[in-house]
């Protein structure tokens, strides 16, 4: 079984997408989530462009990342200095990462018209910069840039730009589709050239503006490549990159290559949407092994075909990349789902409990209206623990109300009831959202002083059914921590301030939960 | 130059997407718009399977077509039965379409597992049911389900199939890859070997559950395919169907197939966004020559390169496919794309006048605000035009108050004043900016009844530094429409209600200043 190296790019070509924008915090969740799953390489940032990518390689230096390497990104040195001279280089170098990716130009036409330089100049100037980074003892990937325009164009150029790089010593020498217009037979025979070549590590970079992205990366591999780079959900870029989420599953589990330790398989479709969810992106619900609808059967004659044979109408088990077969048309179980989690609370229940299936029918009406506890297990857990009755309550809300006036003032006043006893409180927040929740507080933290320990450290909103404008639903996550423990809560409702309260009383109400068990 | 049919099966497989339901006015638009781009057939229904098709049927007889063929879709003749007996191909007869396409099983599996017939029944099923049809002098295509699947495990089957409907009189003989599953060179080796094989029309379906469907259509063809069936923008069962929008310009401007008038490449992009709003889908901004960021370029590196020689970063010119270049105006750019827009209002402006270096800074500001225009062009027009003087005010805000009880009431009431003359106005609404949206068009209207027009049609909210939590800034992004345009505008504020507020009335003034005009 032939070993490729996953290399992911989301941090750094994935971040040039329409919309997209990571915070630090966003950047370091999206490392952990491409390193718990088992990609080789994260290309976390381009430090000679941008200050702020360099902060973050030094926050990312001290997580201890379990399978992957870090690696920084930027260009050749510029023409007439040296790599020494070169800030871009220098800013690399800050970045102290084991690895480092140079791109060079392969195209000639770059290299007179956009670089200005001399095709003469442009080879030096890679081998100049990989051997400068290789004398620091680090691993140097050559990305070598339009490199399938240039090989079009003057392919005994393109060739000599890839020598060029393993004269400086470069580790990996990758082929990169900057314009995303090749086609699969194309790369192919373009790979298989430069594999015969040059007895070196070959790379493949693919982008998706012809819409074959995904496929031209596999052509690649089946060429000799034995790198894949791309973006995890295939952002990135105009039509974005190859996306790594299509192509692992792919190699892995229909061609026999190894590219993931076989055992994290099962979480491809938690971490791509854990990446879409930090991104903000709405997820796309058809997308390839990952989406949604993926597996879900439509047509009456599909849900016959898969219930006789699942292999019927589906090309490998929804299992086997953690998705979930769906049949949209009939009334499907789904207590098998459900059961664990009742059985945390309630280890006599089974399947035919009436417990399992009363919570199969609720969680079924709560998803019609919008929740959705993948990523809010505090709120899964308070609506299971009541349905079975394993819950107290610590108060009652009687009344909120919110004031907001144009120069931005907001007031939330909230009126609770702790065993008979009222209280009524008022605060001023930055936004409704906060005023409230500095009222409700106030209002409990005299019988309830440990809440002083909790702060909200994460807000999220997602606008369900976008179309109905301001009328439209929203979800509300709220992430919560006390110190030892971190927790999230969900919220639905066409009403923002509304949906964010509901996720608000649950973060509250799981802590004191919490604290009493 | 070799002509390629293009079958697209919107109305039919396309329907069978998770989410997608088409009224009969859908439909007849969907068909209109495929016919004026020149589709050679639109497949509108299963009329065995759903009466609604039958009376789609009717419908689209009345009208006049200029390019497409109506074809009606089905399955082979029951076993044990003629096919004159048979209800489904009774139901194909009453569509009294010119063109049928009868779907028959070309995988042995199915036949044993779904279908429970013999091998050999299965063959005079198809044999039958094709000569039926050609009897009754219709065009027939035959579309031979799980061709690819078949043929990998029974491949002498598969192609006694093929041979089976060719014995009926079929006209063409579609291998579909039903299950998703295939890559470009299985797909190309197997098209090729059927292409040697049989003196015939040969056609290509595939499904996008590998995310291979664009690139094994685009394989089938390069092997002799001349027949390609999709829906046109993808979607589809599960992962969706191969996406003819982009196949057809892969095919047409990139390969030199003739697939539809030339003259109508340019309407490919109007295309595909207006079935998608007839389907009611969020567009996918990253999707190949027709998503709104195809040729959106955000690195600084990507805007300086086009700029110099547009093929820098791009593999076709945007407008032969009716699309836009764009450059976004994003941290990581700077005066260069500020400029063209400058110029727009004052054509006079070069990079080196002090209004580009204001622009420039208040962009900055704007952007270390949280404000990103990349996707609110409406905004960005104003903040330009009000920089230079470019802009008349159209009402002045006095003040708005916004109450929200628990019972989720939403009270709104703005004042404005137009001219000097007061108008105060209150609504209730959905939430919070909903009830901002009702007051604010009540207390405008008397004075721009042509606000009546506008409508919002879209709403999306970002939480900056989510990390704040509910005192982090947010971004709100609103469209709107007036049946004729579309427009994007964004506020940005720790209350998410003055963010939204600020979206709104850009909005608002967009309109009013685009009438103005």
């Amino acid at each position: 079984m032939k070993n490729i190296e996953i290399f992911d790019t989301t941090l750094r070509d994935g971040a040039q997408g329409e919309g997209i924008q990571f915070s630090q915090r966003d950047r370091l969740d999206v490392a952990r989530a491409l390193d718990s799953f088992g990609v080789k390489y994260i290309e976390a940032g381009y430090p000679g462009a941008n200050p702020k990518d360099l902060a973050f390689f030094k926050k990312l230096a001290r997580e201890e990342l379990k399978y992957a390497l870090a690696a920084a990104f930027g260009a050749t040195r510029r023409r007439g200095i040296t790599a020494d001279q070169d800030a871009n280089c220098q800013a690399i170098l800050r970045a102290k990462t084991p690895c480092v990716v140079i791109f060079g130009k392969a195209w000639d036409l770059h290299v007179t018209e956009v670089l200005r330089a001399s095709l003469d100049e442009n080879l030096e100037m890679v081998t100049d910069t990989v051997r400068f980074f290789k004398d620091t003892n680090k691993e140097v990937i050559f990305d070598a840039e339009h490199f399938f325009d240039g090989y079009k164009n003057n392919p005994a150029y393109a060739l000599r730009v890839l020598e060029a790089a393993l004269n400086g010593g470069a580790d990996c020498l990758v082929l990169c589709d900057t314009n995303g217009g090749g086609f699969p037979d194309e790369i192919f025979n373009a790979v298989k050239a430069v594999c015969e070549k040059f007895p070196a590590r070959i790379g493949i970079h693919c982008h998706n503006d012809g819409g074959n992205a995904a496929a031209n990366s596999i052509m690649a591999v089946k060429a000799g490549a034995t790198h894949v780079q791309g973006t995890f959900t295939g952002f990135g870029e105009r039509c974005g990159n190859a996306a790594l989420s299509t192509i692992i599953p792919n190699l892995q589990l229909k061609l026999g290559y190894n590219c993931v330790p076989p055992e994290n398989m099962a979480f491809l479709t938690e971490t791509a949407r854990t990446i879409n969810e930090i991104a903000n992106l709405t997820p796309n619900i058809g997308a390839p092994f990952t989406g949604i609808s993926a597996f879900a059967h439509k047509a009456g004659m599909h849900i016959d075909g898969v219930s006789k044979n699942t292999a019927a109408f589906e090309h490998i088990e929804p299992e086997a990349v953690g998705n979930k077969r769906r049949l949209l048309t009939s009334e499907i179980s789904g207590r098998g789902a459900v059961l664990p989690v009742l059985q945390r609370f309630a280890p006599e229940l089974t399947k035919d409990s009436p417990q399992a299936s009363d919570m199969t029918m609720l969680l079924k009406k709560l998803e019609r209206e919008g929740y959705q506890y993948e990523s809010a297990e505090a709120s899964f857990e308070l609506v299971v623990r009541k349905q079975l009755g394993a819950y107290r309550s610590f108060f009652d809300l009687k009344q909120y109300n919110i004031h907001i006036g144009q120069d931005d003032v907001c007031f939330a006043t909230v009126k609770i009831s702790v065993e008979g006893q009222n209280e009524i409180c008022a605060a001023e927040g930055e936004g409704p959202v906060n005023a409230l929740d500095g009222a409700l507080r106030r209002a409990l933290e005299g019988f309830y002083p440990q809440l002083s320990e909790m702060r909200l450290i994460d807000y999220k909103v997602r606008v369900l059914e976008s179309r109905d404008a301001t009328a439209a639903k929203v979800r509300v996550l709220i992430q919560s921590t006390d110190g030892r423990d971190v927790w999230t809560t969900v919220g639905v409702s066409a009403n923002i301030i509304r949906a964010s309260w509901k996720a608000l009383v649950d973060s509250v109400e799981y802590k004191l939960l919490k604290d009493d068990l």
